[in-house]
């Protein structure tokens, strides 16, 4: 008996299935390319054993605690911390108990798909978790988390990471990736680029942020073009640590392309504080086309990830802070928004921009026909609630016959859940080789092309798109 | 011959086939849970045989007659009373050939299955309906009307309908569900709470409906608690029928939350008659947000259709009134719509809001992220134009693998074509079957889960959901 | 070896495709009805040889171009004309060279599926474009269309097109079209009234346009009824010369019906330069009901065309002109933006309405409900983009269960590119057998009913749809 089924997320018709495990075997193998992800610098830095079972896999995975929590389980119960420092609970094996008595909600989720195979080929479970095994799963996870081959410098050779990109933010020194550089260890762990917390005034402390930052980048005066110098300063620091790419998180795509004055204006208004919310939005709006501008400069691949509705709801942000699950997608638009970007720097040579979306609608309407001609622009793949067997299959179905598979980036597993990371590219491989093999089977690829293929979308394309 | 095929809406390759049908097997004689729908309380009242073939397939079920109107044949020819009293065809043959004419045009769509189902399984049709086969057909289901294991009485046991809920206006004052309880006879029929008389200004006659609706519950002041407090008084009478749901059909899932002075103020404009159209849609908003804190309350389940724009064609609606197959879907929005109500009692315990949509792309983008965090929400199924076999798969396919199955609510039939019934369960059923079938085939679920899951869907989640 | 797959397109399951491949094999050689398209009436006209091939699959194929130039090929290393006269690549061979080492873009899109089609069936190539072959490819092509076959009018016959719809601007006055008839040839293509130049105020020359075209429609006044006259007279010209049908380019759905005072009022606007953008979109949107009201008189088919921002990047459109690739489908409303003139004349026995979308979100929640409905729509076929595979597949999936087969008009290739044409009715005719094969394999058809329903969707409802 195993958790995993050997044949799992191929396509159910025997001869296609066949095809498909063909393509799969190629790149089951294959290393893992992860230039878009959360992990934290700090467990390669230092290299510590992870604690116990309930705070890797359930207290900090927002997959994880949501579901337990839309059925009624208080947050409180799975030990997240309250924002007034309140008590929560900390026993580990309780919190674990809740976790396995729920986890029938997690069935036909790519949570359950990402945990089992954790479970199975990291601690070799082949019993699935439940109140039963429990206990059992608790006790082996805690003792194997003692052993040496469980640190993070050994899972990430033992997961065959070739190498893997953290996201900081232009306040962060880097001290952990220096400490990683300065170790001697020859795993490759850069960072990426998120001005989030200097570009978006809605950011918490913002305009304080906005002083250290420029600062940091060396920048005494209080100008526009100080500021946009300070990111040219901290973008080169952040490149001098690895970095290929920026990363922007912002609530929609909408660009904007100001002249010099107006910009300044804008700048000093949202210092200020008094800006309002569609100041705000164009301030953001704004420093995407800024940002754009230093990707022609820098080089820099800039990744674009909107449409997020965060911290949906007030009272569980203020017992509980941010990221708390409660980020809902939204309805998004990339033709007018992205417009002023493409018209100011769309054709320049230098520009690479990944777009993301939780917005599946854009798919085939948008984002494939706008990557499908501009030269600068590329789709990133399925992403957050998309990043799942149907969500990939759907990615595929809708961008593949306008944008080509060239136009994609390959897979980002995007994840802080360290030990899913061969999970999720394990399910992007399988969906792939099933979604090429139907291809094949339905005459709009040859076999002969399809293990071409199937290589680029596993780690060549990562590898060009993001300059790695 | 027969018009049905055994293995329909079941997956095509034959081991899922197999698996499915074993699936579909544990279920297919399982009592109908009929949470949500339409049928008329008369019928079980009064326990009358129905009317002929053409009152009972065509002229009542709108699903029939709008298709028929879209290939050009005028309503008047089938029977549809015209507002004005002028003359429509009376005559039920003439109305059966003109269907049985056209039956071609339902090929393909879940007006066919339904009817053919009916047909094959409760008048013993082996032919299909065709210009060659109207007199047959009519004359059969004719006399088999007369029958005393016609009547609804006899077909609710017939259809082995555990309990099956209506839907009443505040301002009905119950009398066939009196009558039904003082029977004596066994069937379970309980009414729903739908408020939209007495909550929606664009509603003909508003203001006196609210007038008659606050003397019903005890009422005499004009304040707007007054009017809550009839709620209260109105929503405990339809719950001593039955009720254990209201129901809301409001044009968007606009919901807000403000204070009792703007409240008061709000009620007084819209019962003035001189609101705006922002203004009645704020009040409609409002009146979310409070039957959504009385279900806290009193524990009704609170069940919430947007999304319709109802009797879209002015000279229809002149012609023949309301409700004539010119309900068209819009693009709804939940996630800004839903926030007030959320932020202000989402997080109550016993509250249970049932989201449906008539919006598909809100399903993996804002449904199902939604219902997969807040502990007061579930997805009731898929709705009106989606309760097909299509709609249902892309409904567990947007929906499962972010909110899993069981922030889910089973099926609902949401009839008043009540020879439907058991063939709309049996969809849903095959449906449900070909789904799980699948995941077990894709290793996204075991083949030993999937019977549990199967029972779930088909009837315990409904039970739970629906609190009966 | 093939560059086509037998059983292309076909579902996988070895039942269903069978059962595919017969109602496949009773299509494939029917006739071509092409209602709606864009091919040059010059060629029939002329009889011309084509130039090279990069002349005839390259330079002018939006499809083809925008897909290399996403690459980062510049639009004139692919001999794409600059709107100020400047050098491009003129020589084909350099220019077919880039394409064929660029093909593996084309991988899993409609593009080479069309284009392999023309290469295998037309040319006879059994091995594939590329690098190596890409002189063989240029050579064979070169020499083939020298020969008499290769001819316009030959190939029509051997295509064995039934009729042909071009597409004109009011403004033109035929003359090929003229040629045509008088030489007597026996191929039957038809013209189609596509009036924007003279209805859009953002079409260039627009003021200018409509004086022209007054004259033209032997109008002196200036009054808005003088130019529904013209309107009249032109319509009435070009169902001279066989049109049966309009089309409409329109920005969005909207309508307008204002009454005749305001509408003169807006004309007056509108050719004065001085409108808005919403006075200027407000004029098409009252001439899309205009249209409607003149479809009642004379019976012409009316299409409508919205949703595409066109020429979304203003460098490009400073550089290359109009229709350069860099047209991107936007969110788009029928609901409320047809109401007006649905409303009108939405009731009238005389009046069709196609309508088509970009929007894929629209099938199920709006398209199909609409033409489920309203006795005057019907819905056209995947366009543009999702003239595809999976864009067709999904239309199916999304339509049918709401609208029937019999509120659709059959397959329209809508394109300039001539060669591509078989190809493209050959995808439409496989994957409506695929599509019925596995209705039929699911019980949601029968085996009877299939033969009838695949002839309807080849050719019946296009003929009769368009009145041809």
């Amino acid at each position: 008996m195993a958790l995993l089924h050997e044949d799992r997320l191929l396509p159910v018709d025997p001869g296609v299935r066949a095809l498909a495990h063909e393509l799969y075997d190629m790149v089951k193998d294959a290393p893992i390319i992860s230039p878009h992800g959360h992990t934290d610098p700090r467990w390669f830095a230092l290299n510590e054993a992870f604690p116990d079972p309930a705070q890797l896999f359930v207290t900090p995975d927002h997959y994880v605690f949501r579901m337990l929590h839309s059925q009624g389980v208080p947050l409180e119960a799975l030990g997240v911390p309250r924002a007034d420092g309140g008590a929560t609970q900390t026993d580990g094996r309780k919190i674990w108990h809740l976790f396995a008595q729920n986890y029938h909600l997690f069935r036909a989720t790519p949570s359950r798909i990402w945990l089992d195979y954790a479970f199975e080929t990291i601690f070799g479970f082949t019993e699935r978790l439940s109140a039963e095994t429990a206990d059992l799963y608790y006790d082996r996870i805690s003792q194997a988390l003692q052993r040496p081959e469980m640190r993070p410098r050994a899972l990430f050779e033992q997961f065959n990471i070739e190498v893997i990109a953290t996201t900081e933010s232009p306040l962060d020194d880097l001290k952990w990736h220096r400490m990683i550089r300065e170790s001697g260890w020859g795993g490759r762990v850069i960072t990426a680029y998120r001005p989030d917390p200097v570009v978006d005034p809605d950011f918490e402390g913002f305009a304080g942020n906005v002083e250290t930052f420029c600062q940091l980048g060396g920048q005494s005066g209080t100008s526009f073009a100080a500021y946009l110098d300070a990111h040219r300063d901290r973008r080169a620091y952040f490149a001098s640590f690895g970095a290929t790419a920026t990363d922007h998180g912002h609530p929609t795509a909408q660009t904007l392309n100001l002249d010099a004055a107006a910009a300044q204006a804008l700048y000093d208004k949202v210092l200020s504080g008094k800006a309002d919310a569609k100041e705000r939005e164009a301030f953001r709006a704004q420093m995407l086309t800024e940002m754009a501008k230093l990707s022609c400069e820098d080089g820099l691949v800039m990744q674009l990830h909107p449409g997020s509705a965060r911290n949906h709801s007030d009272p569980v942000q203020a017992r509980f802070g941010r990221d708390k699950g409660y980020d809902i997608p939204t309805r998004t638009d990339y033709v007018s928004a992205l417009k002023p970007l493409l018209d100011a720097v769309g054709q320049d040579p230098d520009l690479r921009v990944i777009l993301f979306t939780l917005d599946e609608t854009t798919y085939a309407r948008e984002l494939a026909p706008l990557a499908g001609v501009y030269p600068c622009l590329r789709l990133g793949p399925a992403w957050w609630f998309h990043d799942s067997f149907e969500g990939m299959w759907r990615y595929r179905e809708m961008t593949t016959e306008t944008a080509g598979f060239y136009n994609t980036v390959g897979f980002n597993d995007d994840t802080r859940a360290y030990l899913s990371i061969p999970a999720r590219h394990d399910v992007a491989r399988r969906v792939d080789a099933g979604f090429l093999a139907t291809l094949v089977a339905t005459g709009r690829l040859t076999e002969e092309e399809a293990p071409e293929v199937m290589h680029d979308l596993t780690h060549r394309l990562a590898r060009q798109a993001y300059k790695l």
